[in-house]
């Protein structure tokens, strides 16, 4: 049988999801829990891999296996193997023909940025970092360029493996929390370092350095070196994928009321 | 010139603000910070210590110094030297008399408690976890039964220093954010662990498994061993003290609004 989980983690630690040979990656820590618990090897498929440093919320991924068990004894018993910072939050039978990825509908994100004269401290690892005042409007007016489907080679990074560079972007919402923003995307699919790249951008024109404009000049002309710098991971969450309402998936877990603000619960109409 | 220090701190990694010989507390970063900084020996008194596992949001610390700098100077020096961890975030000069301890007419904690059926993750290190729903009024009703002039013995560690085991309790205040809770305790002074005691006693109370009067037994008794067990440091943040206002000291810090829910900035009548 298939089923789905739904993992939450703090990425600061781990050298990101995706197995690797010296098996620090959070795929790792998950699929050796797993193997503990069903007591044979497990391998799992993830709705989208996050890099070194970045967040899961609501992280989904799916495994076959012939161990039967109630889905929260799946919850309970993992976690007792996993690290504190990884924790399954949710399990849930699905149909054989359930992918985590290729099942997504969409996916989103939130960064999550310090606006301070000082550096994080209590929050270090956990949101990125401005020390200029930032200009919601002018953001709001870059983002908007941005919606729909483009072309995004110039947010891709070199080590992008997606199969086309045109994604559909439903939402970048901005919003301010005391001391605190949260940037908001949701889109069908992510290329890699696309979020981290987006708000380079986003970032060079809240703090004055571009216009808003800018911004709709980089995405035209699809060319990675005309865009800012890739930024901090720190402050990144996926919040996770959403699928065919149908499947009745959670799309978010306790853990997405630990940032700062209300996460965007409307679906892109 | 005496100077004071506003600084936050995640303490999860520290043996508690508590200068000691093995030299891994926040007093002990801080101190070497500063002296790196000012290019001579500098030693802090502060306003509250905390135990090791808790976290500091706007901690004040004063030193007298004969190095004449900018106060934001003192900010950006001394973070140059701290772990990612730790950031000073004010500077200001104080009269001679003020004392970081002494002067401070009451202190501020809350504790960010998480009410899942799964333990944290994401925020593990930084919140305390009941899985168990808490009922809110039976807890406030608990809460009631502590305001005021106090001997809380029944709350105080063995090991506590203080002159005096009584205690006015100005508030606490309970709220729910989500799946957070956020209670937050003014005091003029609080005993050692006593937070961390009063929460035990009053989760107790909130799962049911006490009557809220049974909280005033518990203080009226003046016995710990009557009391619930000492609850985690994970989730206690000092808020910081409260001076007289003609000080014009800053009583919160950027920081404060990393937690959930608002703080509570009234002061006590």
């Amino acid at each position: 049988m298939r089923i789905a989980l739904g993992v939450s983690y703090r990425g600061t630690a781990y050298q990101g999801w995706q197995s690797q040979p010296g098996g620090h990656t959070v795929q790792d820590h998950l699929q050796a829990a797993l193997s503990r618990f069903a007591d044979r090897p497990v391998q799992v498929m993830c709705a989208g891999r996050t890099d070194a440093g970045v967040h899961g919320l609501n992280q989904v991924v799916h495994l076959d296996t012939d161990v039967v068990r109630e889905p929260f004894s799946w919850v309970r018993g993992t976690n007792t193997f996993l690290p504190a910072d990884i924790a399954v939050q949710w399990c849930r039978p699905v149909p054989e023909g359930f992918h985590a990825r290729n099942s997504a509908r969409s996916r989103r994100y939130a960064y999550v940025l310090l606006q301070s004269p000082v550096r994080p401290s209590v929050e270090a690892g956990a949101a990125g970092w401005v020390f200029r005042p930032l200009d919601a409007q002018a953001m709001r007016d870059a983002a908007a360029c941005l919606i729909g489907e483009h072309d995004f080679s110039a947010f891709r990074s070199s080590e992008c493996q997606a199969r086309t560079p045109v994604k559909t972007l439903y939402e970048i919402s901005i919003s301010r929390h005391g001391a605190y923003w949260r940037f908001e995307f949701e889109a069908n699919a992510f290329l890699h370092h696309m979020v981290r790249n987006l708000m380079g951008c986003l970032l060079a024109v809240g703090t004055g350095t571009r216009a808003p404009q800018w911004v709709g000049a980089v995405l035209a002309g699809r060319d990675r070196s005309m865009a800012a710098p890739t930024f901090a991971p720190d402050g990144l969450y996926f919040l996770g994928p959403r699928y065919d309402a149908a499947l009745n998936l959670p799309d978010r877990t306790p853990a997405h009321d630990w940032l700062p603000g209300p996460d965007n619960p409307e679906m892109p109409s």
